[in-house]
Order: C-alpha cells, then structure tokens, then sequence
C-alpha cells in the first residue's frame, strides 16, 4: 500500500492528502438546511449534511489528489449515524480511486488493539464469513503503550497490505511536553519512537524502500522534521499542520529527501473550508467544491515550489 | 463525579469495576443463534446479541458494583450497529444506577479533542439543540500529545462534572518500552505523566481530595503502583491487569490508599467470561450472569481479604 500511495503521489505530481474533517459550521446553508427541515435539528441530520459536504468535496478533488484523510473523532461525536457517515466517506472516496487513510490515532492493549486493526484495517470474521467495516488503506497510531500494542497492526499489515502512520512528533503546541524529553543522551522521547516505527516496519517496506509503518511528523518543526527524515531512512511521513495550523511549505522541506519523495502533507480547514477564506471568498457557500478545487491547485503549486 | 464514585465503593464495600468487553467467543450459543437465525452473519446480529449479553450480565452485576467500564474496541469494531450497542449498553447502565467509564484511550490535537469531549462526556450543539451522544460517566485518554490535548475534556468534566482516567503506567507486557525510560534523574517518563495527571486536576479536587483527573496504573506493577500511589495524593487510579492479565489482589494493595480508598480495580473477562472457567463451569453457558455475579462476590471477597 506505501508502493501504491507513493506511486500516485508521483502520477499527481502531489505529495497533498486532504483531511476531511467537517464540521457543522463548515457546511453551506444549502446543505445543512436541507436535512434540518426533514431530521430536526438532529445528529442524523448532521450525518447526511456532512456526507453530501464529503461527497462533493472528494468529486471535485479526486483526480488531483491522491489520499483523503477522514477524522474519525469528527463523525464519531454523532454517534451511530457519524460513523456511518465516516464509513461511507471512506467507500465512496475509495471507488473515486483514492487512498483513505482513517485518523484515528488509537492507542490499547494488544488483545483490544486487534479488535481496532480487524475492525479498520483487517476483517471481522463472523460464523464462516469474513466482513469489511471500515475498509481504510492506512489508519495513524499512538505509541504510548509500546510494541506488543502494534503488533496486531502489523499482522494486518501484511495480510491485507494495508500501512500505519504512527504518533512520532505531533504539530499541536504542547506537542513537545512529553515528545520532547530527553530519554538518553542525545535522544528525545520521539527520537526513540521514530527509531522503533523504523523497527516496528523492518519486514514491510516497499519498492522505494519505504515501509508500510509510517510516521506522524507535525510541520509545524522543521528542524526536527529534517533530522528525523535523515535518522529514519525507511519511514515514509505523515505531515500535518500546513495552513492553518501554521506550518508553510518552506517549512516541510525536510520532511522529503532528496528525491522529492518520503512524506505526504495533509490540509484540512485550508482545503474543506476554503470558500471562507477571502482569497477563495468568490466561489460563495454554494460553490464550496470549486473553492476546495482551486484550494488544492494552489497547495500543490505551493509544495511544488517550496520543493523544487 | 469522582465523590459519586468513591461514594458507591463506600456503600457496597467493592472497589470493583467490570469491563464489559464482550467478544463473539464469549456470547452463549442460545443468545447468537437466536440472532444469527434472523440477522444472518452479520454485525447487526453480533451487536444485538452483545446488547443481549450485556443486559443479562448487567442485572446480574448491578447491586454489587459501583460501576462498569465498556471497551469501546469490542463496539467500534462492528461499525455503526456496534456503536449503537456500545450507547445502549451505557444508557442502560446508568438507569440501573451504574456509574460507565467509557474505555475509548482517545488522543488528538485540542480541536479534535473538543470534538471527542463533546461526544463522550459533553453535549453536542446541533442548531439551538443539545444532544448527549453517549452519556459516560468517566473517560479513558492518552497523554502523548501534551498538556493542550486534554485541555478540551477538562472544561466538560469541569462543566457537566465528569471524570478521566489518563494512562499513566499500562498493565501490558512491553507498556514500560516508553513509559519506564528515564525522562530525568530518578524520574521515569510514566512518573512525569502521573504528575502531569496531579497538575491537570488541581482544580477539580472532590471532597475526599481526589481529583476527577484520574491515572490508569497497571495491576501487573506492584512496585511502581505502590510508589505512585505516594507521589500522587489526589490522583484516583483505575487499575487494569486483575484475573486475566495475571495479577493478583495482593499486587495491587499498594494502588490504595491508607484509608483502603484511592483506587478502582477492573476485571473484563474473568467476570464476564467467568462461565467458561472451570471453576465457575456449573453454571453453564445459560447462566452466564450467574456465573458472572457469582465471579463479582468472590472478587469482592479476595480484594476484601487483601486491603483488610
């Protein structure tokens, strides 16, 4: 699976995945009013306005792009309805050929990890029969509770070629409380999780020689972005907080090596919500799918720059 | 919250909590071929027959415990109708007088947080409307991304009093890879997390000096429970890893505190499962909920003879 994501990043030309993370003041009157005046003001009635919103968005963005990033916590807040509105993101995102891949950043023992890694990226087995429920490429990880924790992952890894990215150096503020610390001489706490996700995908890399264990490497460092590119050859980068988190694409730079490959950055709010950035403010609510569409040409000419 | 729960241990002389984390192998052949003959082999079938079987093991259970704690894995697994069943089993606790620490280990950046807290343990604004989608008491969260990644779910313990357990020290076997390094002179990273938990509760103190931030300190470290149990004065622990994970009611003393108060003990499938074992093997599998309150009696027994 980190072969197929790196190849279409190459055939895009477009190192971008797209966090699609709605939330309710995200979605056009048009949208949202519509399911209000069937459902009352009602989760269901937040669940379909947000699948139409996804809908939309994936039909305008799907030949440019090529992975979505749905946040689960964003449908899971709704309960039944939201998650089935996050599995159906996922299949109608996965027939317009994109690679999804499932924030859902758990963390268990490894008896409970299973049930987490059948139920998104594995089967579920019931009776003789095999079922699909979430059906992501890639889901992200924390690494809180060590190795046996991912192991189950990993069998899924390999039986389905599926992928991870796991919690190295999140981009959040406080990020560095815990991450930052010194473990050892010279060594961080997210220094020696990096050199384990490097361990953790030793038996799972790829053509490029990239591992299907990847890593979570907030842009919003880049020093550490840099370093940790150089000290962790095999792990291909998730790369959050672009836009309006802060980071600029001179600051990801180092997140790639030098063939221009190595990491995918991901941009939420930026793209999903561009129409109300003024920039994009011509487009309008309803137009919120062009919006997203020019949003998206412009962050790959952006990246295209910042690494050429 | 925190005072309700130290309350209902006080009333029924039982630190215990059940982990209602149902599996397929544990559901008795009556109740899932009931559903397997209408639903087929599918997740609607499984989650119905979880419903069932966690009713039963809740009117069995109810008058002995103060509360339960629903692996949210077992559920989410299941898709949507898994859900259901993991809000239904919460509703249906709380009528019954339970107190539900929802067992979800969620982790994310403050945004993404909000949304978590607001769905687990807050309200959900939906135009003028507040909805609560599942209604736990208590949450389970990981710290690893940082001070401002549990800030969220302080302003809903803060605003409609409830609690968290965050993970400090986990029960399984590689869980010290990274909490056990050393993070200071004499300070393990686990140790700098308990005193985070001490600072992230400071004022949430309840009557009994207890915060509602709680920690999750693994049974199966009798040492280090012991030690924490002494650095954290105002930190309640939930405490996994009795039965099943192999540690004993003699392991965890030290997690209480002088007054026997200061802790919570989980068990999941040596009181859910307890029919299959042999020693509970009379009852047989259609008085599963039998064998399980007769299991939560001798549980409550062996930690009564420990912390005498």
């Amino acid at each position: 699976m980190i072969d197929n994501l790196m190849n279409r990043i190459d055939e895009l030309n477009n190192p971008t995945v797209v966090g699609l993370d709605p939330r309710l003041d995200m979605i056009p009157e048009a949208i949202i009013s519509k399911y209000y005046a069937t459902f009352g003001h009602t989760p269901v009635a937040v669940a379909k306005a947000f699948f139409e919103f996804n809908v939309k968005l994936i039909d305008a963005i799907a030949d440019l792009v090529p992975a979505i990033k749905p946040q689960i916590a964003m449908y899971e807040q709704y309960g039944a309805e939201g998650i089935k509105t996050y599995i159906n993101t996922i299949d109608y995102a996965k027939k317009k050929g994109l690679i999804v891949i499932g924030d859902i950043k758990r963390s268990d023992i490894a008896s409970t990890a299973e049930a987490y890694s059948r139920g998104h990226i594995g089967k579920i087995k019931i009776g003789e029969e095999q079922h699909t429920i979430y059906n992501s490429d890639f889901i992200t990880l924390n690494p809180y509770l060590g190795g046996d924790s991912i192991e189950p992952y990993l069998e899924d890894c390999k039986a389905h070629d599926k992928g991870l990215f796991v919690l190295v150096k999140t981009s959040n503020k406080q990020g560095g409380q815990l991450q930052d610390l010194m473990v050892g001489e010279n060594e961080t706490l997210y220094e020696r999780v990096g050199a384990l996700v490097e361990e953790w995908g030793q038996d799972l890399r790829g053509k490029y020689g990239y591992s299907q264990v990847g890593a979570v490497v907030g842009a919003t460092h880049p020093e550490q972005g840099s370093q940790l590119r150089k000290k962790l050859p095999h792990t291909f980068f998730l790369v959050p907080g672009y836009g309006a988190q802060g980071a600029t694409a001179q600051d990801l730079r180092g997140c790639f090596d030098k063939e221009g490959r190595g990491a995918i950055v991901n941009s939420s709010r930026g793209i999903i919500a561009a129409y109300k950035k003024d920039i994009y403010s011509k487009f309008g609510a309803d137009k919120f799918d062009e919006a997203a569409r020019q949003a998206v040409m412009d962050m790959k000419k952006d990246l295209g720059e910042a690494l050429a």
